[in-house]
């Protein structure tokens, strides 16, 4: 019981084995109420919390019908947002942090997972299959991926981008990728090759 | 909902707002039986994880008869453990800390809070009373009163020999604190003022 | 005297009390000989590290004529470098860093110097004045601006540009600046509304 | 030239490649006035930082008769300092720190070095004879080890209590050690085996 619970905590992002322990202890002081409180909306997520049918998203939408077929979130629903822009990111966070800088007005699609270079996806794997899906039915102008400037992040874009390709022929949608540069705090001191060389390229 | 989860997230020790929220689209993303079993597993904690009714420790003990009205952890239950020295914690996680180091061989009593400076005790206040009956109805021969080395630590265990000073009076128990001075790692060039002078004075 | 030393090693980069207390107890505990070495080194510096009369970084070019009034460092003085393409740096470890990272074959001009916003300028001014004359005089088709992207780096590059803004015009030269966006290893989750609006309008 | 220079700097306590580069620009940028000003410090040091003839620390004492054989620091002669309380300590910076504890009122030996593990030894050497010579001249009634709680500082202890020893029956000195167990600020969740077990054998 207190192993399975840890091993549950275990599974949480960022939740190494001595905050798992922490979790267990305090869940064990909490009292009876605060705990079927927490098991019921634990049990509840499905219901109000949905997945958009079509950028993948997670959205809470209480009191819709469960029995409707297609939802959409409040981004994928409003007309005021530029459709012809479609921006892939990894992750609902990611999402979330550059709806935060009002950077962008365009929609989303959100692959859920990266391609990792050692072969163990730790939650789920990208939904490629989807994003070949949804951009052939909608056909936006352009395709933003937005992935982090990581070594998965750039894998992941590379797969994007080819499994886009021939879509982005047939129907002459632009395949681009966020600019690489100075990130702001960069110091000319300490800036890594890799850097350097795309802040000199795309330089302006 | 997304909010109830939220704030019931913030609630765990050491959670913020950014990992909360990861926690609920972490969830969010699980299937059925992952949510239905992590739900269950809280609503069964009370079941399997108790509170010893002498130190106040939670421990794991599966298939013992709930009805039984008094529960002693495999600690306090040891024969082999040193009754006559009890060792104040102030948590559970103090006491696996101690346990793992193999320094002591007696017997605890958590206290499960912290007197706090400012009046604000983020979980629960110190068991003080259930301390004081304890020692009453035990009378071991010493109680170490081993809190954090911090400004709350320090007063919690000021408050604690206050509280003990009549039955240490009235049955002769020794009421001592774990020894300060250089922890391992500590350099002379860096040491503070407070554990130089205890240092000094516990030199040996 | 050993106030005299800390007073001068404070002015060294990244110094602060305790370590000048170090290097004075360190110089005191050399031999004689070491201590005549290194203030013989210091009073050679002059001698043998020379300033570029075209570019002003410092470059050690020993048993040079220091009658001749004009020099030049390897880099100047390389015809197989770019002319036409001249960066502006900070300082001589920024020119180094991007040395080192084999990103750019042009020519260099450094600043020294950075425009403080307090008005408190550490070491010295930057050389505003003699960018002015040698972009003047030598023509170059590009001249890339390549500060830190903090806020004091920024001020400057935006003085240099206006600083260099007739002479642009006069003689239809460009003025860039080093591209903005995601430098190695930026997280989507993590990233500053100001790199996500760059990126985005630099993507490609 | 440039390299010897940084040579130099890289025998500096705490100086690595990038700091001792960035020290050479910036004396390359300096005046003259202030280049021959610090090189006539560094000729200097010898003249007016000496060396305790009692304690070996270094001190400051501007205008002393240099040719006077013996020369003691203020510590030394102060007759207000308890003269049977020796504190044995590693470096300058040490005595230092303690002295600003205000927790210590004896006399002082400054060792001058640790003994490494590895048989690297980076500056010098310990001054264990010294120490030797000193005890059996002055035999006070008390010798403190203060060495770090590291390593290289408890073996460096071990080692002086060695070479004290037959001093130490002889004349009956007690040879004693800093007190160990909680420093300031440390937690019990988070205390190692080592300082748990000293803070428990030492409490009090």
């Amino acid at each position: 019981m207190f192993d399975k619970l840890i091993e549950a905590f275990l599974k949480f992002p960022g939740i190494g084995p001595r905050q798992a322990k922490r979790f267990v202890y305090f869940l064990a002081g909490q009292d009876e109420k605060f705990l079927k409180n927490l098991a019921g909306l634990f049990l509840e997520i499905k219901k109000d919390i949905k997945q958009c049918d079509s950028c993948f998203r997670f959205f809470s939408k209480p009191g819709f019908d469960a029995k409707k077929p297609a939802f959409r979130c409040e981004i994928c629903s409003d007309i005021n947002r530029e459709k012809n822009l479609l921006m892939v990111v990894e992750k609902d966070v990611d999402l979330e942090n550059i709806e935060k800088s009002r950077a962008y007005n365009g929609k989303y699609f959100v692959l859920g997972g990266m391609l990792s270079l050692n072969g163990k996806n730790r939650l789920s794997s990208p939904r490629f299959k989807e994003l070949f899906n949804k951009t052939g039915k909608e056909r936006p102008k352009e395709i933003i991926i937005a992935t982090s400037a990581t070594i998965e992040g750039e894998n992941t874009a590379r797969y994007a981008e080819k499994i886009l390709e021939p879509l982005a022929k047939k129907f002459q949608l632009k395949v681009s990728r966020l600019g690489r540069g100075l990130s702001t705090g960069t110091e000319l001191e300490f800036i890594d090759s890799e850097t350097m060389t795309n802040a000199l390229r795309n330089r302006q």
